[in-house]
């Protein structure tokens, strides 16, 4: 059941005026965080309960900090988390020297820091269970909407703003509007949470949900790793959070406060019907991320290399769902498959039982858990002309490697059919 | 029992004139293959039987071949092998073009490729029986005298000569003098082939061996794996080949040819006497292979950085001698254990038992099978200042990464030790 304002102000005993506005998640979340009941369009001072940084931007935020802002040590050490993914491990002097950089830092200050190989920082702070249900987490990563998976409200932000949050550990932000997404009924067989992701980047554009949130409705029954899914995509919208309400699996797994809930009369910028049931593989064409269509448009292209990894689509379920298509097979002789774990700990997952031995056996090569080649930085960096089917959530002009190269993002399931026909193909097409 | 040339000679019907000299095992393979009794000193022209090519210099191969030499064509595709692994999978967009060009040149030419992630060339081409005992191999890797782990004759060659080889089928070489490596007893506990590996430099230095083929007797019992430790490390004394006799498991393996024995009366320019019942580990200095002392000398030496893998020590065995040590411990917290397997093959073997999950709950990060590390170019380069206890072969100045790092060479078993403690520590002292 669903909370007005008014009785979960008065029930945490804080110092807030209470009013009777139906909120939504977002605009429960940052309530409690301004101290006050505010609605969309207000602007906000608060403090986070957590604050990200990665290998990519951390050594800038630590310049920033201490030689602009002239502040020697963070906030406070307990709130912030470093995770190494993105050259993870480094495959240059530059990056190595950088890493060293942070990793001095973070042992000075006291932070807890996820060295090279841990694995993604969205999947990480989940696993770590550093990111909870109705906390407001900032990341120095655009997908840090990732982990409205389980309920928080995450926001990236650049260096800057980064830096001034570890030095004060405040921020301002306008509480944005909030966009529902309600979706009915469940996937069919082949069909996944990466579908309806990219299924609503082709509704709502790139620019349909700007500086919005995303509510999730009707998922109950999806599991944790479809929320990341999901819950990543929202920044390939515009959006400034995309939240999938604590229920289900996330509820008995982090224990959601009791003010947090989906209230049935909040205001909803738009709403945005889906039907699971009907939904059809979904292809986003290059190179932007809601050129998407049903994959049967683009089936037979031809890639020359598969890529299954990314916050988005690199957990145990997603090497899972592939290794189940690739199980006695083969990929095709023209082509790589590789495979990037979100985490070590997904990595063990699919090395536990058969999946990861499945998928090397047919072919596949496993990189190191982290962001892989989804920036082109390593780990199967793109050739000229190289055309991509990848798990991630990118597909800029560029964005793995050489310019001239093409990236069709879309599911595990047709990134496995991919590979053992060398062409896009629907998994239910073998 | 082993022959004289006359007998072999004659049994293989060859054209030679038999002469009744006891040859080494580098005569052997080179009279067999120059068609007639040869000795050390003897410049001969050979057929070889398998030429190797990887991701490094085989893109610069095709072009000498087939823009400076006008040959379009290799002699045979099905005795040339090519495998991608110095850069497994590619980290810029240059090598990306660079291994695109290869597999295409390998498709038109219906040459055998093993791509990313198949594992290192050195190991790949013994798992798939390709090297074989008494075979004349050549590679353009230095380390190609890998091969003699299987009693092959294997030698490093450059770009131009190996060009030459595609295009003709030949090649010239001089019959090299041998050098005997007498091994009595057995390692003791915590020591194994790479500290003999490591004495053997230290005994011969790194010129001590120069176009000299090594051979290793006394070792019989020697699994194929610590032949391969050996082996790999020939070329470090300044070898052309070194030879491990195939008995043992390699004969029961690979079935050698009879021709192929050693002989009580063949001519060594020089014999080294090791007793491997008092050999203690093994430590190479910074910034040379034979700057190898007792591990006591640098005990207590701090490092940032282990790394477990190439094809000196890349092994499922190499991995489980780690484990052994890892298993229910935690690395040092400011370390990092990088773990590359040799092969997908031998990551398979690691992930089969609990070798792996062992290693990466210890807090090993693990990385794509094929060289890694061990040229600095990708997957954990060196920092400044970073301090490197690798299982490799080579500890030249800023091979790893940055110029002024240090590179220490030990064994497995040390390096585990070492990961545990974040300073140089024998396996014994845990």
């Amino acid at each position: 059941m669903s909370l007005s304002v008014r009785s979960h102000v008065e029930s945490s005993g804080s110092r807030v005026a209470s009013v009777d506005v139906a909120q939504t998640l977002a605009e429960q979340i940052l309530s409690r965080k301004a101290g006050r009941a505010v609605c969309a369009g207000d602007m906000i001072v608060v403090e986070p309960d957590l604050v990200m940084g990665h290998d990519s931007l951390s050594p800038s935020i630590i310049r920033v900090m201490q030689e602009q802002l002239g502040v020697e040590r963070v906030f406070d050490a307990g709130k912030i988390a470093i995770v190494l993914d993105h050259v993870s491990p480094a495959s240059t002097v530059g990056t190595a020297n950088n890493q060293n950089a942070v990793r001095r830092f973070a042992r000075e200050q006291g932070i807890q820091l996820f060295d090279v190989g841990r694995g993604i920082c969205h999947q990480v702070l989940v696993e770590e269970r550093l990111a909870r249900p109705g906390m407001l987490i900032f990341g120095s990563d655009s997908h840090s909407c990732s982990y409205g998976a389980v309920g928080a409200f995450g926001s990236g932000m650049g260096t800057t703003d980064i830096a001034l949050i570890w030095a004060t550990g405040k921020t301002w932000l306008r509480v944005p509007e909030t966009i529902r997404v309600r979706v009915s009924g469940r996937f069919r067989s082949g069909v996944s949470a990466k579908d309806l992701a990219l299924r609503i980047c082709r509704d709502l554009t790139i620019a349909g949900a700007t500086y919005a949130s995303v509510e999730y409705h009707g998922l109950d029954w999806l599991p944790l790793e479809g929320r990341q899914t999901l819950a990543s995509m929202a920044v390939e919208i515009g959006a400034k959070a995309g939240i999938v309400p604590p229920t289900g699996v996330v509820a008995e797994r982090l224990t959601p406060p009791d003010w947090l809930q989906v209230h049935p009369d909040a205001t909803y910028a738009r709403t945005l019907e889906i039907d699971a049931d009907r939904l059809e593989p979904q292809v986003a064409r290059p190179h932007q991320v809601d050129a998407v269509c049903n994959l049967s448009e683009v089936e037979g292209t031809r890639v020359s290399t598969v890529f299954l990894g990314t916050c988005t689509n690199g957990r145990y379920e997603d090497m899972r769902a592939a290794a189940n298509l690739l199980s006695g097979r083969r990929i095709h002789p023209e082509i790589r498959l590789m495979i990037t774990p979100a985490s070590s700990q997904e990595l063990q997952r699919a090395m536990r039982d058969d999946t990861l031995n499945t998928l090397i056996s047919a072919g596949a090569t496993l990189t190191t858990p982290g962001c892989g080649m989804c920036m082109g930085r390593h780990q199967g960096t793109l050739g000229d002309d190289d055309v991509c089917l990848s798990t991630g959530n990118r597909n800029f002009r560029g964005r793995m490697g050489a310019p001239s190269s093409q990236i069709y993002l879309a599911s595990p399931e047709v990134a496995a059919a991919t590979a053992i026909t060398g062409r896009i193909t629907a998994p239910f097409d073998l």
